[in-house]
């Protein structure tokens, strides 16, 4: 993708890292995801936010940058930021406007860098919704805005959730559940496959992905008896994926899809409604899923938790997820420069 | 409980496991359960049904017995059986009506051992309902069967899934998901709560059993805005069991209660639906789940999975569930003695 690397040579460019909100554990999070670059081998990247929300739960080296290529140059020994808006006052746990602003300014400048090229990635902190809804913004949540920013629409991305031992995504997400069946159907069955199917080509390195889509009902409905949604929508949207030449398993029973030897039979798991692709991972992988948004133009991943206003500050915030997002955007990054 | 130790003496009495299916995997699997004995520290057990069905799968010694007391001097030496009616052909892996009736004959004998106190609890092995049913059956399972036979009404009974860590009881079971919302009531939670807590502390010990109640919606409904069963059932049922005594949890986010931290926090989680209730349990203890009915007069378990037609006469079959059954059931039984 020429996104990452204009210049066709020279390292992968660094990634940028929103701070989400500062009164949150996000710049705690990036602090000591920072600290473990070396342990976790970490390539270069940079902060964007404001730095005295960092300083003020984070005893460590910063370094101010203006040009995110000087975070090659001062990795090693600080901790790269790029400054945007001031954040006003920060008190961590107690979020407001000002911050809510700088959040989003740090959102907006963390993609506008990977659209450039001059980032080679976006990691986004977490933020308040909330907050971010109080100052006049319109999108659901970051994801929504980034494709925005991309110029896709947001049927054409998926949100996968990602940890070590298992990929899942959500076919709806935040509706009542009682709204899921009738938000079902073939053909958004089938775009969000195709965008996973080759999001996990293009970000993963997985030739021939092969996808597992869950039943809705108990037991994948036994042939219609407990509910007619796999008959009447799943099954049709699988049958339609596979005569396009995808590697579809489904609907399958959603208890026994999660279980290790279950699990080691497909790449992603396609699922109906939010808990049921959150259960499972986070069950798993509750300190460091990552959510990873496919089929944008750059690539951007988070870590997936939310910002824990209630222990900001507090010097127990855990890194892992920062540093699972941080690692497989580079490693994204690195696909997509070698296939460029 | 007098039921288990008529004469208030002597060792407990053996467990009575029944065969279930003859075709599918139970026999293989008591057979292989039995061959962990001292591994596993289970004490004396004997199987019920038709000893031909073992005999196919499984080269080891068999005992034939006439009264369960019997069981406890062959134990060590070979695996007891009581016979029940001829199964007639025996083929694993095609189950056929006269292994369906034996199925039921071995239940009923089983639980009637139980009752009478000849058997200290009883372990039922898999059936295949729809042969069941062919054949006459009227329960919706065995739960239900065992339940009228030991005169408890089936809503005053609870199928717990249990794991090393995990357990879990499902408030609706085997309906479309699009139905459960209907069937989730204050009364119906407040009564299986009761009976959750109540097994906890007859069955495992636990003097102040901690329950945590799933929240049916994303994120546990945010207050209203992503459905209005928290608000409208859940909330009200958890202040009810609060007011009784109970401690309850909830309703809690269902994404977020299911990994290791948070799992540590209750002893038992009632969840809204069949998925939510087993697919975080075979997530974590596929191989090992095991399905206890609390309320009951007598103790009995059963591993949690099926008749497994498919590998039956393999010598393929995982013992592991049945082996926990086992022994969790000579734990409740041992401790309902105890408190007799």
């Amino acid at each position: 993708m020429s996104e990452a690397r204009p210049d066709g040579a020279g390292p992968a460019a660094p990634l940028a890292v929103s701070m989400g909100d500062p009164a949150g554990i996000g710049p705690e999070c990036i602090a000591k995801a920072w600290e473990r670059r070396d342990a976790e081998g970490l390539r270069p990247f940079f902060a964007v936010g404001d730095p005295r929300a960092i300083a003020a739960v984070w005893p460590g080296p910063l370094a101010r940058i203006g040009d995110p290529a000087e975070a090659h140059g001062r990795f090693a020994d600080a901790l790269p930021i790029l400054e945007v808006e001031d954040a006003g006052d920060i008190v961590s746990g107690h979020p407001n406007m000002p911050g809510a602003r700088c959040a989003i300014m740090a959102l907006e400048m963390a993609v506008g860098l990977a659209r450039s090229g001059a980032a080679g990635g976006v990691v986004t902190g977490p933020v308040s919704k909330g907050d971010l809804y109080a100052i006049g913004f319109t999108h659901p949540g970051q994801t929504e805005f980034v494709a925005e920013r991309c110029g896709v629409s947001p049927g054409n991305v998926a949100m996968m959730l990602a940890g070590p031992s298992l990929r899942t995504v959500c076919l709806t997400a935040h509706v009542a559940l009682a709204d899921v069946s009738a938000l079902l159907s073939v053909d958004a069955i089938v775009a969000r496959a195709r965008v996973v199917a080759r999001g996990l080509q293009r970000d993963f390195g997985i030739a021939a992905p092969r996808l597992a889509i869950a039943g809705f009902n108990p037991h994948a409905g036994e042939h219609g008896a407990l509910g007619r949604e796999e008959v009447e929508v799943l099954i049709p949207a699988v049958e339609q994926l596979r005569e396009e030449g995808l590697d579809v398993a489904g609907p399958l029973a959603a208890d026994t899809m999660f279980h290790p030897r279950a699990r080691a039979r497909y790449d992603a798991a396609l699922c109906c409604y939010h808990d049921q692709a959150l259960i499972p991972l986070k069950t798993l992988h509750f300190d460091e899923g990552v959510n990873i948004t496919l089929g944008l133009p750059i690539v951007r991943t988070s870590p997936d938790h939310g910002t824990a206003f209630e222990i900001a500050g507090m010097n127990r915030a855990l890194p892992g997820a920062t540093v699972a997002a941080i690692r497989m955007a580079a490693e994204a990054a690195e696909r997509r420069l070698a296939a460029a």
